[in-house]
């Protein structure tokens, strides 16, 4: 079998954080080697894909003794890129905004925050997580300062797009998308989506296949 | 070809609310019908892809004419179930469940938030996005006099666990989890997870291979 270590399918890079954060839960409870089942279990998928997806990694476990929990942490962090120490800048400094800049899951998985800006300028200096909000206008200014890669939207929908073409032309290329508008940007940026109705309707399905469903047919996910 | 109406792929599933939303915005500038190729790219995937999904849901467009857009939102509100009303209780009100309850994006799809709760008994009465918040005590109650279907989790990751444990036993069997931790829930529960920090993982791991490969290798995704 043949790892290419260049491309990892996109479903694979998908997980890959959810065996991070399984990894880091067994190193809490002091596990230090574990087997593919024991790691698919805590991280919610099947053995089966969870040994696909390590080996594009080129991590295969030992027989009969697994996985070093360590090792394959170290792996995995360092082929997302958690080794390097990531600039972040959060645009829009509302409730989520406010919420965002204090997630302790960002600044503890090498994200670290280095400006929250508003375009209200009413709002510059205010403190928030430790940070001063400070004016929209600066965008350029501090992502060339702290070298900025990753640009997170937390506006209302409307004002999203501008924020994004300003991001572009300021250097950024890759965007985390948290307000509820599609995104257009040019090749080479990378935009994820983050809408927090859309998981709301994925439950809504199955809720409504549950209520319409005998319990015994199976066919509830 | 069959069309099974009672079993969708999850993957589907997960892209039916981004077609719903591309859908949405069609409507708002006016257009009435579309071609796959128009839907795929105010959608953000490939038109095959789309096609493939509307085809689950018995929709195939019309040669030369596309897709009545109108009749299509409806198509996928419908199996989603977004013609009910799905009441919801958010539990943890810190700044994430604060822009959570004020996010517009819920209830413009159906979901009505019917109680706020916090643990912190302190905060009993303070008004948010129009509801008091009210005791995390009262949670089996207000299940069953709204007949809540979904369960938001916004508190901190230590006490997820717990939150659903109690939401399970008062009768809910959706839940929705922006804690950064895996709940372990019985059979015929469903948990999404919202795991904010992941989404900057697999932008990371993008933004890693740009700054390694050269433009014109064409790898980068």
């Amino acid at each position: 079998m043949t790892v290419s270590p260049t491309r990892i399918p996109e479903a694979t890079v998908a997980r890959l954080p959810v065996y991070l954060r399984a990894l880091n839960s067994l190193l809490d409870s002091d596990v230090r080697s574990c087997s593919s089942e024991e790691l698919a279990t805590a991280a919610g998928v099947n053995s089966a894909k969870l040994r696909k997806d390590l080996s594009h990694l080129g991590s295969y476990g030992t027989r009969g003794v697994g996985y070093d929990v360590e090792y394959l942490r170290y792996q995995i962090s360092r082929e997302i890129g958690l080794t390097q120490d990531w600039p972040v800048v959060i645009v829009g400094i509302g409730n989520l905004g406010h919420a965002l800049a204090n997630y302790s899951g960002f600044s503890s998985r090498g994200f670290r925050t280095v400006a929250l800006l508003d375009a209200d300028d009413s709002r510059t200096g205010e403190l928030v997580a430790g940070l001063k909000i400070r004016s929209f206008d600066e965008l350029t200014a501090i992502v060339h300062e702290h070298g900025v890669a990753i640009g997170v939207i937390a506006t209302p929908a409307a004002a999203a797009q501008a924020v994004a073409d300003q991001m572009v032309s300021a250097g950024i290329r890759s965007i985390l998308n948290f307000a509820p508008m599609v995104l257009s940007v040019p090749d080479g940026v990378d935009v994820r989506m983050v809408d927090l109705s859309s998981e709301l309707q994925i439950l809504a399905y199955h809720e409504q296949r549950k209520s319409t469903l005998q319990p015994d047919d199976g066919v509830v996910a």
